[in-house]
């Protein structure tokens, strides 16, 4: 008998961003698997549910007690933050998934159901106004599974095709240097007064917006929680009183 | 006296996808600004609120409202499908109280609080698997406000860059021929066998998913409501039982 795995995302860290249909989820479920940090800020909900915790960086390891446990016939929620879409273990979950139906049939009839989280991509630029009110790409900095070349090629094709720039994995203690490249690039394309978005720890209580300039970003005041994203060309400030809002409008000023 | 103004995300359809800091949003509210099939979704949400439909397309229009209703002291929630902060009403807030600003200071003091919801990307991707599991751009097809060539420059970064790509405004009942052009584009960079994911209504009762070969993109199938997302060089399928996932790994096969 085959269970039920959701594969949730958890919004950037306020519990009033969680969807319903995620809090439902977790509520129907008998096992939480998550890593610690995670877990931890959603003690209330978890009480009376099997919580596995696994550590950050064995993502794997985590994918495969979660099918695991929803074979076995319980219901299990796999829990990230943000969206559990976007750079994060839903992917994994499927890449597991083929990978054992090759040579077994222990996941074939386990129930997946997966649900969306809002990305700190868009607390951040909900925090700021409305950065990504035109076209945008995301932008994973992180070049563990990704060769370098690649990465490279993008960011120049983000120059190209002028889109708001969302980093991921901006930085690591392993990894210090790819941000400094990426805005290096970036100013081949755009102008140096670009704003550029950097926020830390979206929607929780210690929580950080600025707001500078592409040319004056200062990297070493990013680390793993933050979020840096960069406008494009059309991107503009706008002061209401003592605040700062920065949007990307809709379409090019030539045009309208 | 000034009043409050939340610009609110209401997520694809589902009200069980609605965040909670969205609903108690609109609960605190005196007035609700939107367009008429959207707030007729909303109908037990709304009693007792005053609602204002106005038509689609008068965007400034709902915006000034939206904004002169704040000043005059209500709490006024502006509403829209998906995340308000994508392609959609947040933004011209923006431009509408930057260009208000210069000449009188009538919005000076209307506390502004913008809100995200899940967008019909994100839906799309959960529904068909992880999709946007690894570095995306979303690009929209209408040149109302955005030159054709300006579009066109970013397929082709798009194409360059092995984005996996989200189309947003894919077609209209005046915009026919841009979605069969930008397929054709990505043809150039891309497999033709590469997974495109079609997907209509996302959470409502009549929603379609369907996966479709880049090549064997039915155009005609297409509409406003229809959400196409097409997979990079690496987006893979696997079935499982009766279900056909797609998913975009987090690396890249070399690499790993």
């Amino acid at each position: 008998m085959s269970g039920r795995l959701y594969v949730l995302g958890m919004g950037p860290g306020d519990q009033d961003w969680i969807t319903p249909v995620v809090s439902d989820s977790i509520a129907s479920s008998t096992d939480v698997v998550g890593y610690g940090y995670y877990l931890d800020l959603l003690k209330e909900e978890l009480e009376e549910k099997i919580c596995h915790v696994t550590p950050l960086g064995e993502e794997i390891g985590r994918v495969e007690l979660a099918l695991s446990l929803a074979a076995e016939g319980k219901s299990v929620s796999l829990i990230s933050s943000g969206d559990i879409g976007i750079y994060a273990l839903a992917t994994l979950v499927f890449e597991v998934l083929e990978r054992s139906l090759k040579s077994s049939d222990t996941y074939e009839a386990v129930d997946i159901q997966v649900f969306p989280g809002i990305s700190a991509m868009q607390a951040g630029a909900s925090r700021a106004g409305a950065l990504l009110g035109h076209d945008f790409c995301t932008i994973s900095l992180s070049d563990l599974l990704t060769p370098w070349a690649t990465i490279e090629k993008r960011l120049h094709a983000a120059g190209i095709g002028d889109f708001v720039v969302v980093f991921y994995n901006p930085k690591s203690k392993k990894r210090d240097w790819q941000l400094a490249k990426a805005i290096e690039i970036l100013l081949e394309y755009r102008p140096a007064k670009t704003p550029v978005l950097v926020a830390r720890q979206l929607t929780r209580g210690d929580e950080e917006i600025r707001l500078v300039r592409l040319d004056q970003l200062d990297v070493t005041q990013v680390d793993m929680f933050t979020l840096v994203m960069v406008g494009n060309s059309e991107t503009r400030q706008v002061q209401q009183g003592d605040r700062t809002w920065a949007y990307t409008p809709r379409g090019y000023e030539g045009k309208a």
